[in-house]
């Protein structure tokens, strides 16, 4: 491995995403237009678009609350609806305050509100009305496109799907990885000695997250149309991988 | 703010650092050589070389540990004088078990052992006798390095210090802010609106530990000596800044 410059190139020519289009068609149009992918290559897409196209828009007039998504509503303050759908969506309900919902993901992470998003959903009807769920299984998604952009281009590439998660101890959001193919989740560095010969300390890397917040930087959240960004300098080998690798099992994690 | 590549460029050249080195020597001939700085660009450094400039190497056959140290080294199996260096850095300890201590360090944020590093140390030396401490205080340090390249250059760009941390409820590593000049830790976008007039979800972003993340991937861990990036195409305007906006304050915390 030599250190190389890593490039974050933005794809600002995506069209608007709606329920059965086919992300790889936008990715081949996109991509010849603005930065001809490579091999090896990472296509890192936001979570947003992947979910619109699998049809994961959920109307709240339809959602009926259960008891227990009541109780927590009243707690968090949030619309039972919504809740309902956290519920749904999750395997278990860490904390609740008021404003706030962290639960496991039914898809193995710990997330806010189980990453259902409540904004920039469907074009001209009433925010409110509307959330959009995380795609049905992620590394299937990113494995789907990853395969099929091959088999349409001849160019074997990463994909990643990515979230804005917020963090145990620290302020703010960061990109983070929910879905990967053909992206290494963790790099395993343990045995690897450094430039004096000495044991590293760090090293279990979690790379596809470190990529995840690269390409988080450059998507930004605002007023950008950017669902979708081309990695370019990974360092380290592409493989099969799945997003298990990321998720700390619970026996080990400290903070539940 | 328009869609723009990042672009996270090594520095290879930098010599061995040791104590009393002056760090902005060293940047303005490495960066001379290999990617000459711009206006707006960010100097993305590894604590490691910070502390060793500083002289925060400690000898452990220099360290008397306490009762305390000892009575934790016994749980977590850890060298006790090593545990004393890692109490003295420390606030709190918030959980102690068998491999592992961790602990909200002096200058606020949580991390593994105080990230008091064992490795990577002292040429030549025994690998266990040497340990070394964070900066004394990173966000002077990144301050000083920034106003300092600024006057002997005329280049105003933002400075960053940065090291690996784990995290609550995923594996691996992640590279994370633990310093900052003229790099906005926070960006703040509420109340801004998304591409359809909606009110924006995730809206407070953790840009430095974005770009802390994307630097650390390209940095790596093992035989590369990477000690420093140049960031350029960092989206948000640069400005005064401290570590503190970073740190989720105790009550807002919900996994202590």
């Amino acid at each position: 491995m030599s250190a190389k410059p890593l490039s974050i190139l933005p794809i600002t020519s995506f069209p608007m995403v709606k329920a059965g289009d086919d992300l790889v068609d936008f990715l081949i149009t996109s991509h010849q237009m603005e930065y001809p992918v490579q091999p090896q290559d990472i296509i890192v897409i936001t979570q947003k678009i992947v979910s619109k196209s699998e049809g994961r828009l959920r109307d709240l007039r339809q959602v009926e609350p259960g008891e227990k998504a009541l109780d927590l509503a009243a707690i968090c303050e949030k619309d039972p609806r919504l809740v309902q759908l956290i519920l749904e969506e999750s395997s278990e309900i860490l904390r609740v305050r008021k404003g706030l919902l962290i639960v496991k993901h039914r898809l193995g992470f710990v997330c806010a509100n189980a990453g259902i998003d409540h904004s920039n959903t469907v074009e001209g009807d009433k925010e409110e009305d509307f959330v959009l769920l995380l795609p049905e299984n992620p590394d299937q998604s990113a494995a789907r496109i990853q395969k099929e952009f091959f088999s349409r281009t001849g160019i074997d590439i990463g994909v990643m799907i990515i979230d804005s998660h917020g963090r145990a101890w620290r302020n703010g959001t960061v990109g983070t990885a929910i879905g990967v193919a053909n992206v290494p989740g963790l790099v395993d560095l343990r045995g690897h000695k450094d430039l004096f010969g000495y044991t590293l300390r760090a090293t279990l890397i979690a790379a596809a997250d470190e990529l995840a917040a690269a390409a988080s930087l450059v998507m930004g959240q605002a007023n950008e149309a950017v669902p979708c960004v081309i990695a370019r300098g990974f360092p380290y080998p592409l493989r099969e991988a799945s997003l298990s690798e990321l998720i700390r099992p619970d026996e080990l994690d400290l903070f539940k």
